[in-house]
């Protein structure tokens, strides 16, 4: 991974950068006013790789996607509606879901096994398949800035911002660019991604390399992320490899394997931490990286209780130094731990060592507590383990957003 | 527990009310003007038992008690504080809840190792022993009610309310009082208590019999509810049994053993409810039953999922009937369960069968949860587990609270 040459670019924000990508997202009639219908498809079948929540009631169209994806592991178009989620739904359900299927491979002129379905919106209401297919035969997707707005747009239910990103990266000489568009803002826990994530990228990948690519990265990236510890039932995370840019086919074995995963692993990254960041009602990303655990994992499981804490988040969103709130957190979170061997910082003072109130200035932190970008380091001196998870503050919006979420 | 003779009492509802105790509370000085000192004392050792917090950081005052419960066996009096937790201290935090009990004793004139510690509020900041010791010598437990209110109010924090309970019961003939009163608002999430409880009763029996029969009712009550799914570093439950009700020693074997652990039961389940619906800026208590979950814990475990879920807790304070929340929660508790055998109720309002939507009326709905206790069944069909748990609604004034708590 020392060898990365990766480099962030400024003008690829865009999921139809990638050789041979459309998008785009209109209003179909499904939401009242906004964009609801959004379709990513690419000019030849793509390797697709997937990751899907583990919530046991599961929304119809992760039936159909899954199939796309594990039967074929080739995928050319996915389209997404907002509004509704398609879950709780019966047969009924299900049968819409391939609907919706069907009427975009014949709108595409393509196999229907070749595109994806997602949802998101309402759990337990039917899909309004008039509006939907009347929205689909309207789609034209385009390779261009606007088309991928629309995308965007289209697949947002609460979110406040889009959610872009793209990197490009050298492999075998080829320019490879990977672009991601996420939504997501609550019921957001892993696992898994507990959002809607689409990563097109034209990189030539064999689906089985790319699954394995996408779930090497998945734990640390989309499942690091908590709003609100609920677990969606429709969330799922796409990546479509068109192979356009012509590169060698990427295997682990491939010179530039650990960039390619690497420069998937920073999308999903920063897609990752505009969902928490863009958490309902939220005022501020919060990062905690935690250090000296026993393992990665259990580092992690720290960082994700301390950041999914109640008390930790509306201390933070009152910009109070509440540091007994963090320790409290790091000691139900299970995890092998020493009371006395506990560090914290909060920004870069340190406010806990040794398990003991260290003193601070109390108006520096408040200050400090009032950016919108809090960090929290906590060192448990127990190995080598380290994780980070991402969150965001609880708020009053919090609670005015799902108290009226239908209404 | 067919043969249950218990009455709910009416006129007991006080921990004093048990032969030989005695209880107070006062303002020493910790907090600004309210009661922040209570002890409660038995007019001879009694036997005690204890559940303690899960918590890996354990507040100091849990040291010296937990010692006292495990070696004698024995507790005449607990001294409780609110205010400051006493926890995350250090060396000197130890130091200062041993003079606590010594201080007690002292007061008392019994042994140390007969006087339990409890404390309250902030982490991590250190105990004002002076205004504490002062306070010590003041105290005046009385057995009448105005000392069990002055005991009850000084172990709050941010709770609204007193919570009291008591019943008696008939045991070898003779007249038997247990009576409680607890502390708990935020910071509550089972394991264990994750609050203060404190139980009296005059019945005769043995430490290692009563910490059986508190064992016995501790997952089903105090550990079946949750505010904010943060468990804190400070929790116990104590019960003390001076035995001067004068019955037949109880035992497993008794004849009024079942009716004593269902009268036990009856005064922790009233506590466990009016903490969760005494729970931070709460309007609501919430009860969720589950039934037909494989084993009855996995019911619990699902009933606290819902409860628990910040989704479902918002839905409930708008009044909105926003199933679909619940059975996302159900998904991802983990338990096994089977999508299409699921059925919900809100109050006796059928709103999900075999996991499908059934229609209802939202208007009925809103009325229903407008009210101040608010009732979920989820049936799994899986089995004969069942299980319920309690929690509240999240609001603006949760938010609130949280945000300005050490402000």
């Amino acid at each position: 991974m020392t060898t990365m040459t990766t480099m962030k670019s400024i003008s690829y924000k865009n999921i139809a950068s990638p050789k041979g990508f459309k998008a785009t997202g209109i209003h179909c009639g499904i939401k009242h006013k906004k964009k609801d219908l959004a379709l990513l498809v690419s000019e030849v079948p793509a390797s697709v790789a997937g990751v899907f929540t583990t919530n046991a009631i599961q929304g119809a169209p992760l039936i159909v996607t899954k199939e796309v994806v594990q039967k074929t592991g080739k995928m050319q178009a996915i389209i997404i509606n907002s509004g509704i989620a398609n879950s709780c739904t019966g047969k009924q359900g299900i049968i819409d879901a391939y609907t919706m299927q069907e009427k975009t491979a014949e709108k595409l002129g393509i196999e229907p096994n070749l595109v994806g379905v997602a949802s998101t919106g309402v759990i337990g209401e039917m899909m309004k398949m008039d509006s939907l297919i009347a929205g689909i035969q309207k789609l034209n997707p385009i390779d261009e800035l606007e088309g991928a707005i629309g995308f965007a747009q289209a697949i947002m239910t609460t979110d406040t911002v889009t959610k872009n990103t793209s990197y490009k990266t050298i492999i075998d000489g080829k320019e490879v660019i990977i672009a991601g568009t996420a939504k997501g803002s609550g019921m957001i826990e892993p696992n898994m991604a507990t959002m809607l994530g689409f990563i097109s990228t034209d990189a030539n990948i064999e689906s089985n390399h790319l699954q394995e690519a996408l779930k090497s990265i998945t734990d640390i990236t989309f499942n690091s992320i908590t709003v609100d510890g609920d677990t969606s039932t429709n969330d799922m995370v796409i990546v479509m490899a068109n192979g356009l840019a012509e590169n060698n086919t990427l295997t682990p074995e491939h010179l530039d394997w650990a960039n390619f995963v690497q420069t998937l692993h920073a999308v999903s990254q920063d897609l990752a931490k505009m969902i928490a960041k863009d958490g309902e009602g939220s005022t501020k990303l919060i990062e905690v990286e935690v250090q000296g655990a026993v393992t990665d994992a259990e580092a992690r499981i720290v960082a994700k209780k301390v950041v999914g804490s109640p008390l930790v988040k509306t201390a933070i969103f009152g910009a109070d130094a509440n540091w007994g709130r963090i320790i409290a957190a790091v000691g139900y979170s299970g995890a092998k731990l020493d009371p006395y061997a506990i560090t914290i910082y909060i920004g870069t003072t340190k406010v806990v060592e040794n398990g003991e109130p260290v003193p601070f200035s109390e108006e520096d932190l408040f200050i400090y507590l009032k950016q919108h970008e809090v960090k929290i380091i906590v060192e448990l001196h127990q190995g080598d383990g380290e994780g980070i998870a991402w969150g965001c503050d609880l708020t009053y919006d919090y609670v005015q957003i799902n108290a009226t979420y239908r209404s």
